[in-house]
Order: C-alpha cells, then sequence, then structure tokens
C-alpha cells in the first residue's frame, strides 16, 4: 500500500489522527493504563508479532495496560501515522496505520467508535535491517562487469542443492510440502533463512494430484492466491486440483526453494544444550541426519486421520478406508457404498461414487452446516475476496490485513448476520434437505461456516452440487445414527438398519495437529504443546477456556523452536508472513521475548 | 484500465472530448476529409488492427482521409469516449480513448497540438463476440453440480493433448518455442484458438539454457514480463539465461499451452485450394502431417546466420563457430580466440573469453553504438519501464500502448535528446573507448539504440561490462578491418596484420528472417513475401523506400496465411496481442478487409 495524502478536515480521518498522536503520546510517556483508556472498555487489540512476538489478542483494558507495560522497553514503538483517509460507516471510523518499531516497521488498522478504539490490530510487516529484497530492493540478477571468478545464477543454485543438508546445515526444516511449507518456504528464501522442505510425495503438488479425482478448491481463486505471484486474470475460480498441483510444483521452481520431494522425517529430537534439533530424514533411500534450529510441522492443519473403533470391523470382507485415502469413484461402479460421515469430504465421496453409478449411503451421525458455494461467494466472501472487491480496489494483502483485524471473539456478530441472510435466500433449499432427514446447523451460535472451521476444522460442507442428491435420493441417507457394528458384507447402524456394503469410506476426519509431533518426536512433546487448532469457544469438540487466538498455530508454542503452520490457502499466505518474520528474527540474534504464552488446556 | 469520471472544466480534457467528438461526427457522417482535417497537416494515425486489420500508419491528411474513406464502411467506428483526464505538457494534450468498432472494442492514444492531432493510435482490444475469458468471465474450472460424465480438468487436457495434431488439427501452428511462440501461443489459449508450438529443443525454456553460460535479458524486468503473468515483485532486473528458461518453461505448463518440444518442421507448403497448410513435421523420431490453417513462423528476429566466406576457412586447424554455436568461455583457457564483430554478442563472448584467461582480440569492422546498462535504464526506459514508472502508476500495458503511440517516422525526434544526455553523461567513458581505437556511433542520426534495434536488428552493444575491458586493452582491438583470409593457425586482417588463433568466432549476426521461409517452405514463398524487419529508413541495411512500419512483422504478408512473430520480449508481449485478434478472427470467418498492405521492395 502506498502512503497517500490525507484530506484535510476529513472528519473520520481528523479523529483517527486525534486517537493515533493521544496513542502515540501515551506510549511515549510510558503510561499503559492512560494508554488502555483509549479503548472501549471492552475493547480489543490484537497483535501479529509486532508487540508481543506473539499471536495475541488483549481483550478489555486490563489485558491491555498489561501487555503495554510488559513490552514498551523493548518495543520502543514510534512514528506513528494515519497512512490514508480514513472511513465512517455507521458511527465506525476505520483506518490504515503505519508505525515503527525498535527492529521492525508495522501497519495497523483502527476501529473507533465515539473517539474510543472498539478494534485495533497491530502487525510487523518488515524487520528494519532484514527488509525483503523486492521492488526497488530487487536484485540485479545478472552481475555487471567482468570478472574472473563470475559464478552464474545456475552454479549458484546447483552448489547450493548439491551441499544444503549435507555440507551445510539448513536454519529452518519444513515438514510437509503442501501449500502451506511451499508458501513459508518462498518467504523464508525472500528472507534468506536456508530452509529445506520435505515432502513424503515426489513431486510439489503431489498432495493435491494424489487425491480423489474431482476434487477441486472449494474456496474462491481471490481467497487463495500464493504470496508474491498470484494467479492470473485468466484462472479458474475454483482450481481443479491437478491444476493446482502443477501451480504448486512451478512455484517451488520459479521461488528457488529446496525442495525434497521422496522424503520421510524417520525421528526428531530437540538438544536442549545445543539449542537445534536432529532430524533423520530418509531422502529416496538415502538416509541423513539434519540439524536445523527450527523445525516447522507443515502437514496440514489437519492431524492423523481418525478411524473410528467399530466391532467387526477385523471381519468385514469389502474394501473400507478413511476417506484421505478414498482414490476416488470410478473402482465402484455397482458396488454398494456406505460413507461415515456428512462433512465436506463425506459428500465429495459420495457425488464422486453416485457419478460412478454406485449404490451409496451416507451415515450422518450429528448435524452439519451445508453452505452453497454461491451464497458463500457472494454474502459471505464477496466484499474482501471476489472480483468486484478486485475492481473496487481491494488488494489481497488489504483484504487479508481488514480479516484479520475482526478479533476472533466479535467475529461471530460479523458472520451471524450474513449467515442469516444465507438461510433467507436458499430458504427453499435448506427445506427440501430437512425435508429428506438431513441434520442441519449454522454453528451452535448461528455464525456459519468459518467460526465452525476456525474452532473444530469440520463440521461443515460447502455445497458445490451433492446436496441436491441428497435431497433427492440419489444419495441415500441414514441420519442420526451411527455404525454400530460391522459384519462380513454389511454394517449395523444403531437404529438397527443392516446395510450390504462392499465398501466402507471413514470420513470421520482427523486429529489434532500435535498428533504429528507424537509420530515424530515425541508423546511428550505432543502433550507439552497439547491441541492445536481451535480458540476454547466452549463449543462441540473446541472446550474452554477461551484463549482468544488458534492453539499453537503460527506462534510460538511450549517446546521451543517447534512451530506449527497450516490451514486453508488464505491462513497460510497470511500468516506465513508473521511465522517467517519470527524466524528471521531468531536466526539474527534479535530480542523476541514473547508475550503471553497460553498454558495448555488439552493434550489433543 | 479503468474508465474514470472526467472532471469538469479541466482544460486539457475538454480539449481531447472536443477533438473526439468532432473526429465522430466526421467519421459518423462519412467525411473523409473533413475528418482529416482534424490532423495537423504532417499528422499521424497509427493503427493496431482496429480499422485497418493490418498494423500501419498513415502520414498526412491524404493518407489519413484515405484509409477512413477505404475502412469507414465495414469498421463502423461508434462510441468514442475520453477514458480519463488527458495531461498537457509542453502544449502537447495527450489523451487515453476508448471506442467501438463493429466486430471490436478499441482504445486510443492522441496527442494534439493546438487543437489538431499530431499522433493518433488505435488499437484493437477484443473482438465483442469473442471476449477473453478473464476477471470477470474466468472460467469457472470445477463443474459444480452432479454429472455422471464428469470429465475432469485433467482428463480433458489429457484428452486434448492425445488428440490435437493427430485426430485433431491444429487451427493454427507456431514453428519456434521461445518467449515469442509461447506468448502468442498463451493468447491464441486465451481466445481458443486450437494451436501447437514446436520446437527443435526438448523442454520450453531450452532455447535460452543452451546458450553461453554467462548470458542474461540485457533488458530490465519491467520490459521483458510475459503476457498475463508479469515476474514476481522478487524478480531480479536482469534475469539470468537459466532462470528465465524456467520461466519459460513453468509459463508453458500453466498456460496449458500444447507445446510439442525436440520437433522439427521438415517441410511445408500452403494449399491454396484447401485454404491450409500441409506441414511434415518429425516429434521426437515420429513424422506427422499437420494440416494448420494458419502457419507462424516465431523462429526469432533474427534469421539464419551470417557466416561470411573467407578464403582459408576450409584449412583453419582451430575451431570456428557462428556465436550463436558459441558454448561459452570455459573450454578456451589460454587460447588465442578471435572475435569477428563488435556488437552484443561479439562483446558477451569476448567478456566471458577473458574471463576464462583466453587471449581474446575483437574485430571491429564498422562503428558499433555503445550504451551503458544503466544509462539505458535511467535516461531512456525509465519513464515507462521501471520501479519508480510502476510506482508512479505506470502499467506494462499503458506503458506500451505509450509507447507505441509515437509513429516510428518521428520516433527519432523522441529518442536523439535522450541519447544526447546520455552521450553526455557518460562523455568520459566513450572518449576512453575512443582513445582505444574503438569506433562509436549513435545511429546516423543519433537516435540510439532502439532506432537501431528497428531499423536492422543490429549495430549496438548494451554495455554491462565489456566495454571496460576493450578501454583498457584487457580485450584486444582490432578495429576498422576485416578477416580478409584465414590460414591453419592465424588469421590475415585487412591491414596486412596477421594474428594467431585457436578459435575464430564469427560474430557476424543473422540474416532477414524470411529466410526461414526460404529453409521450411520454400525461395518461392520467401521472396514473394520479401524482406522481413526494418521499415526502409535508408540508413545501413535498412534500405528505402519508407514503408512506416516494420516490414512484415506481425500482420499479413504477401502469403496468405503465413505471419512472422518476434522481437525481444516487450515487443513479443505487445505485437502479440494483435497478431492473436487477427488470427483469431480469420478463424471465426470475421471480415477482416487488410488495409494498405505495402509491396515487396527487397528480397533480404
Amino acid at each position: 500500500m502506498t502512503r497517500t495524502t490525507l484530506t484535510p478536515n476529513h472528519k473520520p480521518t481528523l479523529d483517527a489522527v486525534a486517537w493515533v498522536e493521544k496513542l502515540a503520546a501515551a506510549l511515549s510517556s510510558g503510561t499503559p493504563t492512560q494508554a488502555a483508556q483509549l479503548f472501549e472498555k471492552e475493547g480489543y487489540w490484537r497483535d501479529l508479532v509486532a508487540f508481543t512476538w506473539n499471536i495475541k489478542t488483549l481483550a478489555g483494558r486490563s489485558a491491555i495496560s498489561d501487555m503495554i507495560a510488559a513490552t514498551m522497553a523493548t518495543v520502543a514503538p514510534s512514528n506513528w501515522r494515519v497512512e490514508q483517509d480514513a472511513t465512517e460507516t455507521d458511527g465506525v471510523v476505520e483506518a490504515w496505520i503505519t508505525f515503527d518499531t525498535k527492529e521492525a516497521t508495522g501497519r495497523g488498522y483502527l476501529r473507533l467508535r465515539d473517539g474510543l478504539a472498539w478494534t485495533f490490530l497491530t502487525t510487523m510487516t518488515e524487520l528494519k535491517n532484514y527488509p525483503e529484497k523486492r521492488n526497488k530492493l530487487r536484485p540485479k540478477g545478472a552481475e555487471h562487469g567482468a570478472n574472473k571468478n563470475r559464478q552464474t545464477w545456475l552454479e549458484k543454485r546447483q552448489h547450493e542443492q548439491a551441499t544444503l543438508g549435507y555440507s551445510e546445515q539448513p536454519y529452518c526444516l519444513i515438514i510437509g510440502g503442501g501449500q502451506g511449507g511451499i508458501g513459508l518456504g518462498a518467504r523464508l528464501r525472500q528472507l534468506e533463512v536456508p530452509t529445506i522442505i520435505i515432502d513424503a510425495l515426489p513431486k510439489p503438488g503431489d498432495t493435491w494430484r494424489n487425491r480423489y479425482k474431482s476434487l477441486s478448491l472449494h474456496d474462491p481463486i481471490w481467497y487463495d492466491h500464493m504470496p508474491y505471484i498470484p494467479f492470473p486474470e485468466n484462472w479458474p475460480v475454483f482450481t481443479p486440483k491437478d491444476k493446482i498441483g502443477d501451480w504448486l510444483e512451478m512455484y517451488t521452481n520459479v521461488m528457488e526453494l529446496n525442495y525434497w520431494g521422496s522424503t520421510r522425517c524417520t525421528q526428531a529430537k530437540y538438544d536442549e544444550d545445543k539449542q537445534e534439533w536432529t532430524v533423520e530424514v530418509d531422502r529416496n533411500g538415502e538416509k541423513l541426519t539434519l540439524h536445523p534450529k527450527q523445525l516447522v510441522l507443515a502437514t496440514g492443519m489437519s492431524g492423523i486421520p481418525n478411524i473410528p473403533d467399530i466391532p467387526g470391523m477385523d471381519v468385514f470382507e469389502g474394501e473400507q478406508h478413511h476417506s484421505s485415502k478414498h482414490p476416488g469413484g470410478e473402482a465402484y461402479k455397482g458396488k454398494k457404498c456406505v460413507v461415515l460421515g456428512a462433512n465436506n469430504s463425506a459428500h465429495d465421496i459420495c457425488c464422486a461414487l453416485w457419478e460412478n453409478e454406485a449404490d451409496v449411503t451416507m451415515i450422518q451421525r450429528s448435524s452439519t452446516h451445508i453452505i452453497k458455494s454461491d451464497s458463500l461467494m457472494e454474502l459471505v466472501l464477496g466484499g474482501l475476496y471476489s472480483e468486484e472487491a478486485v475492481e473496487n480496489g481491494m488488494t489481497t494483502y488489504k483484504a487479508d490485513l481488514t480479516f484479520a483485524s475482526i478479533p476472533f471473539e466479535i467475529m461471530p456478530q460479523f458472520h451471524i448476520p450474513a449467515y442469516q441472510a444465507v438461510a433467507e435466500k436458499d430458504a427453499e433449499f435448506y427445506q427440501r434437505l430437512t425435508d429428506a432427514g438431513f441434520l442441519l446447523d449454522f454453528g451452535e451460535d448461528g455464525s456459519g461456516l468459518f467460526m465452525k472451521y476456525l474452532r473444530r476444522g469440520s463440521g461443515y460442507y460447502i455445497d458445490v452440487g451433492a446436496s441436491d442428491l441428497v435431497a433427492n435420493g440419489e444419495i441415500k441417507l441414514k441420519s442420526g445414527v451411527s455404525i454400530e457394528r460391522i459384519k462380513t458384507n454389511s454394517v449395523v447402524l444403531t437404529d438397527g438398519t443392516e446395510l450390504e456394503a462392499d465398501l466402507i469410506v471413514y470420513a470421520t476426519g482427523f486429529g489434532s495437529m500435535n498428533g504429528w509431533a507424537a509420530k515424530i518426536i515425541s508423546q511428550e512433546v505432543a502433550d507439552k504443546v497439547g491441541k492445536c487448532w481451535g480458540m476454547g469457544s466452549n463449543t462441540a469438540k473446541d472446550p474452554g477456556p477461551w484463549e482468544g487466538e488458534l492453539r499453537n498455530m503460527w506462534k510460538p508454542t511450549q517446546q521451543q523452536a517447534l512451530w506449527f503452520h497450516g490451514g486453508n490457502l488464505h491462513q497460510s499466505r497470511h500468516y506465513s508472513q508473521y511465522l517467517s518474520l519470527q524466524i528471521k528474527a531468531r536466526m539474527e540474534g534479535i530480542e523476541t521475548p514473547v508475550y503471553g504464552m497460553e498454558p495448555v488446556h488439552h493434550l489433543s
């Protein structure tokens, strides 16, 4: 974003400038309580790394005052400015703000009501001494001049590929080469942090290519851009899985990432004395020991597959597998298929089986939130992520920051009205589903898809076609029941119904990401860091107490030098910036006192 | 670009609006001479496809009136509008304009002096009935809904790859898979023109990878973007050859082009009756006959290598090759090397040989234009193609159109002052070169690099380091001479000097592109289309008469359905748009009466 000249006497801008000046004065005079008085009583300060070296939301004046008191001396914020004219809508003044800290530049977003901050977001943009080499700072590329020791770009790249992980150790190792690992790898490359990304599959993008064939991104393109290279203007709205695979492969290549395919991590252990990891990997048959200082698990926000333990599984004579291993519908023409679950994967798999002339029954154990893809785009995402938003001058960066500026605690109140509008618009559709016996919900508080995603990462389906099949009975439905036991060629449901089955798919979700830590490092470390994802909303699968931010994601954990990265393309893009800055700061020996680490409340 | 609201009473805008209204009135009332009166006596109308289905500059009122009279009925222009506020600098009002024709939408750029048009550019932007599927029209990607005959993206793509060129014929065949063929292929893909690109080398990008190892783009990044996917903000200013190779490879892949590597065209012949080509190709050993309706030679604006015929070449016992076959300096440590020529390749090769401890002599036969890369960027390209230009809101598209708005006839007057500034700034540098005996020029009229490039495609070096080696004698120089004869281990120059030689490099340039037509089609067709490139400036290697536009490039030739495409990355990007529209219009059976074909004046 570019700083623009402020319009004189523009009321919202004057309000924003006045607030920012008061904040700057209170902070520089060392009076945290006075600074906190600039917030509403229940006001929020959300910080992404700039003040807290953490991802942290402070709610209420007392929490804000405490944070200021603890961080001010090392952070030393200065140079506060309103970046462009503020806007005012329904009495809420909104303004973009820039500031500096001792080590970094920052950008903020303010919402003012009656002169007091309702929400305030602060984010770190760059480390002052380590700006990214882009735009005016981009590398020159060819070395001009004559040089008898010239190394070409290719020679340097080949040298790096030959030495990193062998005679040179990476500072950071990322386990998992999906969009999360790749996007973070790109940011770390930009920050000149020597990094290796490893993945069990041979090529970047294979994570997508290997899934069932009808899969595509359920989120639209504007939400899905990777850092640095946005999708082009001719890219489809919903990217098919193989096409996103190809994009990730080219991205990894042109961003010059050190990506090791066909590589598995067999064991990782942190050495407290040396302050480094010892990581055993198998690179296509070659055993190597790596010693990164930082370890990132980017193994997907879904952890290890949940497979229920159902009596009789061992005697079943058909095929049974978890949804993540489902190959697609082609092999099941004419077969009797039972899919346990009623969320995204269950719907996609049922639809593909039906398309391949299988006989499909979906077993819905509990209620599901359904939203039609078009309605999601139109009524929920459209303001920030759509072609119209782009035409109105919304950039991906601005959209991400605007989105991030809403603290999770009050996000439901932003989302509930949108989902009420969805319920109204698609009333007839929802009625048909209900008539078919489908158990519907909009989240416990009616806040819909994204809050469910944040709270539990499950419990919904973005409808791209399967719901009609459920509504009209083409996909058979048994709801409010589960599978009680399995026989050689059938399943018996908890209501006593028996269904013949050639295939059982367990679309039963995934465990917490710290399950990967248990598998790769140790159960002890997995328990030390505790549950990942969710924020203590005290709704299903997200037990309290309230923590304010997603557990363990993109921020320091209770295990030194261990990080979790993941989420959808939007989250991977946005939060990878803050995770990369945290890692770079540690590499450069910058002081990074972490404020407000949450204790571990749940182990999984 | 987006239409913005015009500021009321803004003088330059009012002037532009008044002119456009008068033009619209004169055109719609069918009075070509009246329309021509709106131009200065020596005014110019340059048209890219919109009016003439040609690339054509009309100079003076009579030529303009003739063009209007001939084209108005079929073109039927309408809906003329000034797109955003005009600007005024030194008495010249400049304005962006939009208009429609019967078949297309268009955009124009106007320069007014005292109410009359000095220059007027009209360009076709899109065919109304065949808009590109991008932004709001981008494809949806995943097909939502359930469909028992679903074909996935991958299946469709694989089907196309298996059938195109076999059971299905391409509408267009592009011979040559460098940046030119690839960029044009991308535009044709967007326009849904079934196209195959063939190249003799295995992979996209190999054209670059196979060149000498120190090569990089001599033009800076802002000038070099491909259509649709600009280089990212971290891309180097001067792209190393292997890196541009990787970019082209990924580009070809993600743009879903049908690229046949390791494929040679052995013979092509046009069948007038069937209105199609018969093209024999060898695809990695497999012989195929293709029947495209349109054939594009994108074999590089450089034609077939010029190798001089020097007595004694056959007895030389060392190594001798044309610059295009030079492998780089590594193999020549300690060897005595003679490089015949003093343009870009000669300098690059001499420098790389010197870097590898060879003994190098450059033979300069005639004067060369030298410009330091930094000065070129700062004083010549900077206004349109630089990070500063981007910061000032200049987009690649706007820059290309602004650049295109200057007719070639008056381009020297825009360039001469810039090169005078260069001569002044780098006076000391030029003096050192002259002192070393180097023969310098700035073009016959002092118009510098780009005019030389347009007139003859040769005669210059963008200095990235070799000139200092020439000036200080590290690269030995013999100027104003040529090689008279070659002996077993030496060359004898026209001044009688004899130089020992282990290697002779002929950096002696390339023939006209129609040499490719002679090689692939026939000498008869090559002679029918005549010389490519140059515009009849009556300067060295560009004999008159004046034609106003580059010969045969990106526009219809005297051979039906044969097109030439090439040039640097800027030209390939810009002109591929107009070439793709001409081809698409023919595919759709749109009437494309070509106005103002030039007769052939020169055969090569």
